[in-house]
């Protein structure tokens, strides 16, 4: 067997485990008994284990070490290269490491459910310094691994290519315009009346409502499902995707919009290219891509007057009728910008500002320039600055409101960000390329739209780069212009 | 670390293994997608795999050679029993044969579902005749790792200890009474009269009887399920059991029945003894034993006057009231004795006269005394005289209406008669232990019931082998007369 084979067999192995671990996960979120969690958690402890034990296996290492690339297709290439990547960064941390960070992210993450209910900084921070200090240690790792600098080599987990160089250029002009933007637009809402729709909206109609959505949306119920769990969430397999979301009585447009971000992740994963996804290659490119996918189902086409018109029908038939159902009325709903202390509940106009003071601290506190004690402080003057909301003294609605620190994610808030850009900046591709794209959404025809999202991203994988992808999708690599003549154009159209 | 720590250490991820298969096939059956199919067969492929290089690894052969058993307590001796019985299982046979048995039941299954519809014999005898060609290979193989005779050595893999000899003995002394029994019962029966039961009962409905009706029998739903699937089980793993059922809107006494025997499965896995779940020693004792259980609560409990009694304000409450949910017609209706094609659809009495006939065909199919092709005529003629029925030509409903043999489950059948005459043996035990044990169960009050179960069967695991088990629970090792006993007592009370 050559090399290459070897490859593909021991990485479709993997890719089985990931089956596993991924319909598990669901399971755990969506089904499984309360009780039920401690030997769950033991078997998945003996996942992680096996995935370890396979991605640091010495034949592995000798099969990338030995291997001739020089006969392999374009495509072989990019799959070694995504296989390489993937085994790089299981292989350059050393065993204890990442159990270290294991132990400390299970202990920070389940201390800090308690602390943040009960404001608890004090505590938390204990815990946080040691999620902390190993994180540094696994990026110093990492960059003498890629040969990037130490955030950076951090951020190369969820968005290989992306850089604190690249980043910073964009929150810096982010900067310039965003804090007024966001002033201007509470401005100009503050004249308009919105009528707050009134419950209870029985969970079985508000279920109804997303299974007719995503069905016009393409979404596969042939391979994948609807259920409900307390965070919501897409998971499962590119065969089998199962989507999350949780109903409340009182107010059905959260879920609704849930389930159009979600089922932008689910159809990505139900695209993927079906002879390699059982290889790195095969799967999603990345955690910006993928983002950018559920931000252009949520807010390029979900938000949209035309789409609203699109789905009204459904509405009026499952919820029952009443002026705040009204199509000018649920433009208004889906619109309202205003800041506030919690990232998960902000509008698209203000969510990056929220994006923005994380990534700077994450930046500083990785690269040692700031320590964990400097956060609140920090927290406080950003918020300020970029939302003019103040925060002090409000550690459970400030600084601790994510989990993402906690287990030591460092590097994935940006991708929010550069997926709701990307997201823009696809969507001013397409209407160039499909002139009449909004009388489409307007009729809930979204074939033309999907076949190009299709074509140029989801059946892509990670064939490849991401620059790579983006600019033959678009033409150019990631524009930020897009992104804010989309806010500008949505939420201040008289001032173009 | 000793051999004995090494063994241990490799059948807890032995273990996980298994949490994962029980978990994920459980999904497959309840909420898989129709198309996720095959990816979900591939990754099953690959964890059939891994449990086969788990118990094939020259390390655990090594550490089962060199193991000095002298320092080891009692518990830890069984503990190595059962994990040599797991491993000599598994290790006895070629892999190659181990894959062609895989293909072979998968080809013979697949054409089963289809061939069995059309009644076509002579397609499914093909395959069946490749399954059974291989499983005499696999008897030979395990008759000469365990000393048995060959069909014995089958046997074994379900229910360690029995032997042909034995189970002759008992089906001889059955055939010399039930046949008579079924004919005096069913002239008994023709004099009364069963009101059927008017639906249509909402399957929301039965579910809460369902429900209530397991908790009633202690089930755990913190650490449980009770979903539905095409073919009820009961599946997952002790810490998280999860049953099924099907809804029939027309009638609901299978469902309730069915939820009751699958409670009895579920309460033995949740009360297994938990510090030794992870191991062989601290699973389920055998498949009879298992059964045992179900039908403990089903056929000792379940359709008991007491027991009806005790659910029939249930009932009456979920499914409204009317003549044919009176007390005296519920019993009547859980008391029907008919001699039918259908064994899964049997009543306790002509039961055990489906399962002699498999026991005496499959027998001797493994023994080469007969082929396949004599098959249908022995059906034919078994069934006329165990149960006065013709299946002359009639192969679906004939000798292809089960799954067993199609995927090579040879050894299987004679289980299911096996547990219901310990239940019965159980029941006459304990109704000396606890003399009013009618009135408890007429009050719906299990408690000391299952303490006895908990106490005898449950917390014992495989600690000792079946007859130690039976009979430090009763007295003796397995007697039948209790079984007899029971059907006469409930059926032909006036003989007695």
């Amino acid at each position: 067997m050559s090399n290459y084979s070897t490859l593909v067999e021991h990485f479709s192995r993997l890719h089985h485990l990931q089956h596993f671990e991924a319909i598990l996960s669901w399971d755990a979120a969506t089904m499984m008994p309360n009780q039920s969690h401690q030997a769950r958690a033991d078997a998945m402890a003996t996942l992680s284990l096996l995935m370890h034990e396979s991605l640091n296996s010495p034949l592995l290492a000798e099969c990338f070490l030995t291997l001739d690339e020089t006969a392999l297709t374009d495509n072989e290439k990019s799959s070694v290269r995504e296989m390489r990547r993937v085994w790089q960064e299981a292989s350059c941390l050393p065993a204890d490491l990442v159990k270290q960070q294991s132990l400390a992210a299970a202990k920070c993450e389940h201390g800090w459910r308690e602390q943040r209910a009960k404001n608890n900084w004090a505590g938390f921070s204990e815990n946080l310094k040691e999620v902390v200090r190993l994180a540094r240690q696994e990026a110093d790792y990492r960059a003498k691994a890629t040969g990037l600098g130490r955030y950076d080599a951090l951020l190369d987990k969820f968005e290989p290519g992306m850089t604190s160089k690249k980043l910073d250029a964009i929150f810096s002009d982010l900067k310039t315009w965003l804090p007024q933007l966001i002033q201007q637009v509470i401005v100009s809402q503050n004249k308009q009346s919105i009528k707050t729709p009134l419950g209870p909206f029985l969970e079985s109609a508000q279920k109804s409502v997303g299974e007719q959505i995503m069905t016009m949306l393409g979404f596969d119920f042939e391979r994948g499902r609807l259920d409900v769990s307390a965070h919501p969430f897409c998971g499962g397999v590119p065969e089998d995707v199962r989507l999350t979301t949780r109903y409340s009585e009182e107010d059905f447009t959260q879920s609704l919009m849930g389930v159009v971000h979600e089922t932008g992740h689910a159809k990505y994963e139900q695209g993927l290219p079906e002879s390699l996804r059982h290889l790195p290659v095969g799967k999603a490119r990345s955690t910006a891509i993928h983002e950018s996918q559920s931000l252009f189902m949520e807010m390029q086409i979900g938000r949209s007057s035309e789409f609203l018109e699109s789905i009204h029908r459904i509405l009026i038939a499952e919820l029952g009728d009443q002026d705040a159902l009204s199509l000018d009325n649920l433009q208004k709903l889906y619109r309202q910008v205003e800041p506030s202390f919690i990232r998960v509940d902000a509008d698209e106009v203000t969510y990056p500002a929220h994006v923005m003071l994380r990534y700077e601290i994450e930046k500083d506190l990785i690269e040692a320039k700031i320590e964990v004690d400097d956060i609140p402080f920090l927290w406080q003057e950003k918020m300020k600055a970029y939302l003019g909301v103040d925060t002090e003294g409000n550690f459970t609605n400030g600084c601790m409101q994510d989990i993402h620190w906690s287990i030591g994610a460092f590097g994935y808030f940006p991708t929010y960000t550069l997926g709701a850009m990307y997201a823009a900046q696809f969507m001013a591709t397409m209407k160039k390329a499909l002139p009449n794209i909004n009388e489409r959404i307007a009729k809930g025809d979204l074939t033309d739209i999907q076949a190009w999202l299709s074509q140029h991203i989801w059946e892509k994988g990670c064939l490849d780069t991401t620059d790579d992808l983006v600019f033959n999708a678009t033409g150019e690599t990631l524009n930020t212009s897009y992104f804010k003549e989309h806010l500008f154009k949505r939420y201040m159209p008289t001032d173009i």
